[in-house]
């Protein structure tokens, strides 16, 4: 019943993160009855990411002229503090506190099962590499910053094991109650964590 | 911290239907990540929908050569029962069940204060032409199919009134508990409807 074009546009964008068929079936709805200044608006916001680069270095994205991004660009920044982050949506809420004046590396979305894909392989030697050429074999930390979760805690070890040796001291982001958070509603782990860690 | 690019698509796609700043950042970042030929996949998908137009009868979207959608095309479909409904997946769900066999006015989301927006309001004196000139005054049926909840029945309300004399009869859509759901998790209103209605 729906025309090819609208077909087309459901099937590519209920591929993506977050967007379902439904999802995608109002978005094309929308767009259409927005009118063609829009749509052409969306559609240039979308080819344009085709000129971002992924840094070499600690996979983020930018836009610089050479290979490496800001924060590896920077030379201002520790280089033997290495942050291990999931997702550039964590290294940007790290770099928000401007609490962090080391690196990272942008290992990708981890799974359930503890268990690297080729990519996040590749990105481990590549971190091994670095560590071993620039940073004399060890870096001083490697701080893994997965989430606070059964499977982000697993995902650690599991990074933690890979690089063995290649880092003096490995540490894992602090637990407790958040700030603004209530005693009351907080469970049982974050309040034995909150205890044990207690400042 | 963010180049451009992304900042710039972030704009645009925060502002759509279901999707705020930080599904578009994620949407971002998922888009320059999957690479050069699904950035442009999508970005035709979006470009595509330029062609989609507007049915001049009903305001469903079609492809066809001339102006009007395949419901309204079709001659075998009854001309003087009419069904407003608020969106185009409405109609869609209700051409799923095959059981309507009238025709369609798309409304467009109504708000919650029981007010016709300007394209709404144009849209009522559309159809009211249509009935005045193709129906002879009066359309057997109007079935007024907003959504069974308070708002909507002030809607359904408003859009009658607008309407007075243009059909013969106005109806709603029957309420009652829906098939596959449990009596016991029936709210009041819809065991009261489904008493009243039974069948």
């Amino acid at each position: 019943m729906l025309p090819q074009q609208i077909r087309n546009f459901i099937d590519v964008f209920a591929k993506l993160p977050g967007i379902g068929p439904r999802q995608a079936t109002r978005l094309a709805f929308f767009l259409i009855g927005s009118g063609k200044s829009k749509i052409n608006e969306a559609a240039r916001g979308i080819i344009d990411l085709a000129s971002i680069k992924v840094c070499t270095n600690c996979f983020f994205i930018h836009s610089n002229e050479g290979s490496l991004c800001g924060i590896c660009e920077n030379p201002h920044r520790v280089q033997n503090i290495i942050m291990i982050v999931e997702k550039e949506t964590d290294l940007m809420s790290i770099e928000r506190t401007r609490r962090f004046n080391g690196r990272y590396l942008i290992i990708g979305e981890l799974t359930k099962g503890g268990i690297l894909d080729a990519t996040q392989k590749l990105r481990m030697s590549h971190l091994k590499n670095i560590i071993g050429k620039k940073l004399d074999g060890q870096a001083d930390e490697v701080i893994i910053a997965t989430n606070p979760t059964t499977y982000g805690d697993l995902n650690a070890m599991v990074i933690k094991n890979e690089l063995e040796g290649y880092a003096k001291k490995f540490t894992r982001l602090g637990r407790g109650i958040p700030t603004g958070g209530e005693i009351e509603f907080a469970d049982e782990d974050t309040l034995e964590q909150a205890l044990e860690r207690r400042i």
